[in-house]
């Protein structure tokens, strides 16, 4: 295939080429859903794998809601829904029946549902309605339960990964007999998230909190983590939302608390979706294509041997067996705070004779594959093999006993390569600024800390001057003394604009 | 709680009971679909992860497809569709607004969709339709690829786990250069899932083909798995099809073979559901509730320390501590033909002192842990502990030291019990006949072996007279010249009868 258009000069295009190139994902025949493909899922099934261990290392279960939610239910929660309800897909009808014209099927205007009912945009009002069966006193809870699921808000404009209308997600919906647990625990949950981000996903993200206007529907508060893209603009990569008793007020869910009372109980709730993986190829790939950080890689080894004959390929397969054997039982080691186990190393050997070894290499550097051996006769002879290492760019020939060694070495030092780089490229692209001058021009180019009055109209203001919005109030963000770079009124710290996807 | 309603009394009802009691799941608030609560789901997942090893072990890959299908679409394989298409959720509308009568939402008449869409019952069309941009030339075979999704087929009459509208589901979706290839792929598959059956669910099925009329739509062959019930009903509990090049010309799928010539795919499709809980439920669990193989227990050990005061519960702590520090590190050996790995002891310790032992212990028995240790402050004066064994329903005091062995001996005993104990039943509930008032003496026992003369009309009367169906032609069916026990025409070997689920 022909070179990727590169990040500078079309960025957006550069993206959906990887996306397409390295056989991620691609848009459907059903217009703004996609299907993920093979290599694009094995990233997803890790990123799944990793979280789910640390939400059950945090004492989470795992539990499951139905799709279908009654249309009644939407309106009982006003402010979560006038997010979500206006876009979604909408089950009219239970019963398909042949055509009498004898073209195809149609739908039988008989089977009309009583009720409508509306694919899950979100899961709170289902998952609540059970709640206030299982939550009758102080003993049952705190209930910390996970679902994955798929769901569905309608978007006209898709792009793989980072909207469309169909996507994967894992949401959290916790019960708490306190607002202090409720609200320590989506703290708690960011922790993990940022866990996750900086040792898995080699991404160094900015924590805060959400200002007012820019809350989860039926938040009291909302907790964000928002990472830098190579193109100075930030992304809302998860959330972890502390609800009070908003919904347990909707859903009428009390519980009798220690003293003998009845009071509402307190929630929280967070999900992160199939959007990790557009920030994590928006984050760290290059012109040659993907980089995947070790961490998470599908395959972490890929072996092309180099043979035109059976016999050529016999020899090969002798020689490097040892090394087969010993990949067998390597494992890798990414622990860190939430997560506590080894990942087998994942290796392949591409031994297909109707690819040619150029197209081979073409395509584990698309892929993002963190190292790839070749092996020739040559190479037999002399006791080496040839090592290319993706993050680095680096081919090099290495005796055949010291490849573990390398791989050892090489694995952990490309995980910490990518997220020293993003901290670094957050830190040169974070700019603090006190006039609203000097903002119009920093905006452009990364993240910008600002004064700014605190309400909802000057932001809109600059969100239509700039298309910059406040990401957040950072959690380690200096109480100082200044005026709003916009309206000149007073506040006491500087908080994060960037623009946003 | 009050004790279970015995299977002798009322099988249906014990079976609810059950499903109720062990927390596995609930009916929703959404009729026909169903609540996977946390239990239920840890089993589900345990299932899950084993199989997805096996299958990655065979050469499959996971990815995802959209939930959404152009009613279109079942039009294109008729025979598939008269299966499907009739019931099933409707999608026609993709937007709701404010009631202007100030009544919550309601669906805004404007946003009707061009095309209805169908959430996938099943999705073999959708799948193809993608499949067809993919496939090109043989190099592009096989494609070896497996979903895990929700589907949906509209049901009326739900029992959780066996039959509701939505469920949770694996499927399968094959393409092949040869027909040979595709029938092998089909056949090999059903070994794996059989292999599952008889090492992790301690269920031993016939294996066998499916005659014509229950056949899968669109199928040239559709191999089955049945178990046999406790009530001695049979369960379709997995199917696994040959599908010929049906789905290829339905949707245009082509490849260029090594001939140069443009050929039709060939194809296979199989999957089971959230079914097989309901499978593992109806098989193994007592009067006194469940029994989950060892295999597939979310808890392996549960310890119930009895104790008054928290210096009582610390003295009980440091007791067993080095217990749990080898508990921590144990692993649990069920390797098979296709899953190579180990699995974690999973325990738990339940010190809540909300609960008494008394409710704890029934709790546990109820939710079929294998193992149940109890320790008190007598047993720390005798270095000892009491061990209740789930599935033998034995309680015994063995010394502190003696836990780990016990537990390695006691854990795969039961594993192999359980295995031990279905197969009999099977063997000593499978009656070969050769009349059909032995046949229908038979029936209502167990599994009926009998020779019938293939053809449909004959089946449909069986079964019209008797509830019964050809559950399968075995296998190992011997060859036998015989007639038919309806029609007394001519038969060449003896197949499986038997009243299902």
């Amino acid at each position: 295939m022909a070179k990727l258009t590169t990040r500078a000069t079309d960025y957006s295009q550069w993206y959906n080429e990887i996306v397409q190139e390295a056989w991620l994902a691609e848009s459907s025949v059903v217009r703004w859903c996609m299907v993920i493909k093979p290599y694009g899922f094995a990233i997803r099934e890790n990123i799944k794998d990793i979280l789910d261990k640390m939400f059950k290392n945090t004492g989470h279960v795992n539990a499951y809601f139905p799709i279908l939610i009654p249309k009644s239910f939407f309106s009982k929660e006003a402010a979560h829904v006038e997010w979500f309800a206006k876009e979604c897909a909408i089950v009219t009808h239970y019963r398909l029946k042949n055509d009498p014209n004898g073209k195809g099927v149609i739908v039988d205007p008989e089977a009309k549902l009583e009720e409508e009912l509306i694919i899950r945009p979100t899961s709170e009002t289902i998952i609540w309605n059970s709640y206030k069966n299982w939550i009758h006193s102080y003993r049952d809870l705190p209930l910390l339960i996970n679902q994955r699921a798929n769901v569905m808000r309608w978007e006209m404009r898709t792009r793989m990964f980072l909207r469309t209308s169909e996507f994967l997600r894992q949401e959290w919906h916790t019960a708490h007999a306190s607002a202090e647990e409720a609200d320590a625990e989506a703290k708690k949950m960011l922790d993990v998230y940022n866990d996750f981000a900086t040792h898995f996903m080699a991404i160094d993200p900015v924590l805060g909190v959400k200002p007012e206007h820019e809350k989860f529907a039926g938040a009291v508060e909302t907790y964000t983590f928002e990472p830098i893209m190579q193109d100075g603009k930030a992304l809302q990569a998860g959330t972890s939302h502390y609800l009070g008793q908003n919904f347990a007020k909707a859903f009428d869910v009390k519980f009798t608390n220690t003293k003998n009372e009845l009071e509402f109980v307190y929630a929280t709730s967070r999900g992160v979706s199939t959007r990790l993986i557009w920030w994590l190829i928006m984050a760290h790939s290059d012109d040659q294509g993907l980089i995947v950080p070790p961490a998470l890689a599908p395959i972490h080894v890929v072996i092309v041997p180099i043979f035109k004959t059976p016999e050529e390929y016999k020899l090969i397969q002798n020689y490097i067996q040892p090394l087969i054997d010993r990949f067998e039982t390597t494992r890798l080691d990414f622990k860190s705070k939430y997560f506590h186990d080894t990942i087998p190393l994942r290796w392949k050997i591409d031994a297909d004779t109707n690819k040619s070894p150029g197209r081979k290499f073409n395509e584990y550097e698309l892929k993002g594959v963190p190292i790839r051996i070749t092996v020739g006769a040559r190479d037999i002879a002399s006791g080496m093999v040839e090592i290319f290492k993706r993050e680095l760019g680096e081919k090099s020939s290495v005796k055949i006993e010291d490849v573990d060694l390398h791989i050892d070495q090489y694995i952990y030092k490309a995980q910490n390569n990518l997220l020293k780089k993003n901290k670094e490229f957050r830190e040169t692209h974070t700019f603090t600024v006190s006039t609203y001058d000097e903002f119009k021009e920093k905006i452009e180019q990364g993240f910008v800390m600002a004064h700014r009055d605190g309400t909802t109209e000057t932001a809109d203001k600059i969100k239509t001057e700039t298309s910059a919005t406040v990401r957040c109030i950072p959690f380690d963000a200096v109480e100082e003394a200044g005026v709003c770079i916009f309206s000149g009124k007073p506040s006491i710290r500087r908080v994060l604009f960037a623009k946003s996807y």
